[in-house]
């Protein structure tokens, strides 16, 4: 049984972890850090794990961190993550870590959306995990940068797109929505229950988000030149899930079945891409609690664009569930290992 | 005191009617049609109301219809509203229809969406009724279509900018987002609380929905020239809202400041278009239970495109609110009488 | 034009004050106070009011605050109010004050369950602000207590049956169930939309909330001897409104009607009590934003209890509402004047 | 592989017992039954279920019934069932029935609450699937009624305490919260999505609920003398989960810790049900998705009562859970096979 830790296992990400890894056939958690709660029972602070995890909060020092486990999960804000991945890396583990420190190739852009990385020679050897796209360069990884929620299912739904060439690099538009849950477990006004019942809004309209570089990175290198995208994300009164609807001018006289045909040949050996048939469209409560990322595709002729939708559940393929299936590629396990919830619905 | 009936009260629409007006000066609800709950309290049909109002529903001939009242809120479907209202129109009554049957000049384009007309000439004469853009039309008319719930926000919205020429108007793609209220309070698996609670999805993607021609209808009247836009439908986890988020590419240099000045000076007369500040961005729980369109403007410097964000209450400024509105400049009133409620947060 | 103040106008209950105040005809909101946002206009921290309002919060000190109006809604925390009030007393103002400093006679009894009172004197002089119960202490009182969230419906729907001597006082067990805005506008990872969203559970189970000895208060008194309660709080995920369930064994004769009739004598007359009919039940979406409290009585013969349902929007009712009700009494203004608002649904 | 058919596979039980058995070891699904969708993939009335069965869904005639499979869930409405269940029994399969059916052993209360039961002797002789309780006379059994949603919870938490006698049993008061999936996935304007959300409300108060002698019957078991109970349903804004809260009269002089140690000892090598420790509360979002019930007990001594909390998914432990651990029991397998779902949460 591989030894796991989970590094900062107090937020939503750090429950989900767990509760994926419960069901993976050849790991153990070992290690669960949280500098707020040591010495409790990660059960005290998640009372959905009563019973189901016996792991009580730690907080090593850095130099006892190495000695945890085989494998890291990092799952702490950016900043705090490039001060912890390093030593772990030099001291022969493997890690994910679900912060932004990783994602980024070049430091510039991340240094100009974030701040002043203290890592950036590791940083631009780490491999960006979307398993779909860059497959074959995690296996080998001993670092992976996990993908943004929001990064995750766009990135799948226009790169085969992109990498046919039959949009209009400079039309994309990505209007995208997300579940609470992504803004994280802190104590805050702007997330109360009352603040976002029963109610919709836009923020960090036009290209404010941290997460517009990332799409734009990856894009990129589907497109094989330079995109630049409008991205608008939202807020929504669920729990988890992000759905985007994504714009596009067509450049190809492609009918719908046509360009779907392109997703379906994509993705029709991957086990968590479910790519919808003419009339369908994706909701995020049939992927909740799973690592499903369903796309649909229109054609509005009138307009000669094509509307991309596409639904995942942000804990899951857009963190924790990701996570893992870097983790299952990057140590020789089923992809699919600790991944097989079927959603849940209602 | 206007006497005022209301045909088809037992819907959402119905009830929200009843709300507004219990607080209107000038006017007395005396009659509420439901074929449907004949003889029952409409208190018993809608039990917030208990105490609040009287009224039996009663289900008149159509020769009984017309002496019920001296003014008419129709809130039957399409298809049933056309034939209602030519009997009305000819006793000398006037009428505000919240269906579709009456917001088209151009019957072609009605009978393309919905279906065959069998009262087009009085179709042709009706007035579209979006008091901020018409208003001079609507206070003589005797029928007014009242406006669909998605095509006021964002024809309130669009229309400055459209007018002042400053945007591609080929460029217009709006992505909508609406409470289930919009879907109406009939049976349905759809719209089942457990089918939509903490979930989120488009629908009638790519030009399906039949709002689209009356927005292209009015943003042409607007611009001057035909325009067509991609829009797409959302439904919402929440009762009550519409927010659209709308994109456009610029045609003008003027910056951000200048732009929103635009629909400063349009609307700031207006009692019920909030023009919001740099920075701030409107949501559906700000609007809800008031007769306000909340608007904000943003420019998106890397892409050359705008983002306008828009957002009302689809029963009140989206239905039942602007209809009272255009009663009260059909009859005389204080524009806002019945209308000054404050937005209902949390 | 009454000058009001909102002392604490941050909260929940601040922004519900200055809604209702806003239609209210014999008043103007001169003041309010936030030590926070001292020198924001209210409008940015409560969007909705935005245009409704010009108020700009200020933090005066305690020799300016009795300068500021003629009568004070003081909705600071407890504890903090006893600092205030006194002053402002002193002053010759009247006030409506929110907290449960000024809700108990017995400082004995508010120490126990709170702290060390500063002002016991002014606190044994208070009246409690429940106009159903003590119309005639409130008219002429110039410091009101305004009742707790829970107490309000528990209380209005249990007196006419202990005043009547109908039930057995040791048998009353209340299952109250509240909506979150209850807990408060601060930062708490407790009541993030997360963690209540789609959830429900009890809190302070058996007798530790303060609301407890509150109840016990007034239900004695109604019952003209001590009266002890089971009373179990739950948190609903909603913003607004309370319903509370109520049992008690019956110790009379007299049939569902005959009980029933009891609640229609006491309350016919008031504007705000809706008796509900036999078969009906209340709901808290029914009252939402409103200032009613509806109640509804069954009687079970199989086990001779009685089981009382009541639900009030515990912004309204509970609390804001309730507080403008008290102030029209103090200063001689129409009861329902600023609280005519209809329920809200849906 | 155990062939397993689900007859009526279309309501949200049926949704479940897919998702569950998905994850069995030694089952397979090999037929869906549906009159209204005959035809149709399952997949596209449940899409979470997309590319997670291949089910179609079949309309077979009562004698192709039985040859579709080894094993039956029988998730059609009570009366249907008994219609169905006759004829499977003697060609010899094993059937777990999700109706009311099968579930009272005395034909004369079952007539009572439902209607004529057409096959009184098979009901005489099935057994209660409450294998907390009755685990023994399960496994022999080829007819297994599957208890209620609500009365599953209930029955668990109160039969220790009665079977030790520490409660006055005519003191028993069970108010009850169920999420609106409990009601069905048949259209109806009650339980659409904006009649439900941001509310709450009770139904069927005063003992009209038919759960009420499930409930009465195996409490009198546990008691061992009848036992008559107050039991008052609610309907809240959740889509799974039921909480109950549960008050009795002591009877006993043991303390809290004495008494949770009676749970403790009755539940702790049980696997799904969890017993909290003093301070804690069950919460419906803690169990949600998995088959557990979690139970908290608390002493109110002011008024020396019992207040018991009890959670659990009602479509998990409350039905579809609860009928495949129902089904390990009477094959043989692991009593938790297919159940290991870790709560999702947020």
């Amino acid at each position: 049984m591989l030894r796991v830790a989970i590094i900062g296992a107090s937020g939503y990400t750090g429950g989900e972890l767990v509760r994926l890894l419960s069901t993976h056939p050849d790991v153990t958690v070992t290690a669960a850090t949280s500098r707020q709660h040591e010495g409790k029972p990660l059960s005290s602070i998640y009372p959905h794990l009563h019973q189901r995890t016996d792991l009580i909060c730690t907080n090593p020092t850095s130099a006892q961190l190495a000695e945890l486990a085989d494998f890291f999960f990092c799952a702490v804000p950016h900043q705090a993550a490039m001060a912890l991945v390093p030593g772990l890396i030099e001291a022969g583990r493997k890690v994910v870590d679900l912060s932004a420190d990783f994602r980024f190739r070049d430091i510039a852009v991340y240094e100009h959306w974030y701040q002043t990385h203290s890592a950036p020679e590791l940083a631009a050897t780490a491999v960006y995990g979307l398993p779909e796209l860059y497959r074959e360069r995690i296996r080998p990884a001993n670092l992976v940068g996990n993908p943004g929620c929001y990064p995750t299912g766009i990135i799948l739904t226009l790169a085969p797109l992109l990498h046919a060439g039959v949009i209009d690099t400079r039309s994309i538009i990505i209007d995208a929505k997300s579940g609470t849950s992504g803004a994280g477990r802190s104590a805050s006004i702007a997330t109360l229950f009352c603040e976002i019942n029963d109610g919709f809004r836009a923020y960090k309209v036009a290209g404010q988000h941290r997460h517009t570089p990332e799409i734009e990175q990856h894009l990129s290198d589907s497109a094989g030149h330079p995109v630049t995208v409008t991205f608008t994300p939202h807020l929504l009164p669920i729990s988890r899930g992000i759905l985007s609807t994504i714009y596009a001018t067509l450049t190809t006289d492609a009918d719908e079945d046509q360009l779907r045909e392109l997703l379906h040949q994509r993705y029709h050996n991957e086990p968590f891409v479910r790519v919808l048939d003419r009339g369908e469209q994706p909701a995020t409560q049939y992927v909740r609690g799973s690592n499903h990322c369903d796309i649909a595709l229109t054609i509005e002729e009138r307009t000669n664009r094509v509307i991309l939708t596409a639904a995942i559940d942000n804990l899951v393929k857009g963190a924790a569930g990701q996570a893992v299936q870097n983790m299952n590629l990057m140590c020789g396990y089923d992809e699919t290992a600790g991944l097989t919830q079927v959603p849940l619905f209602p």
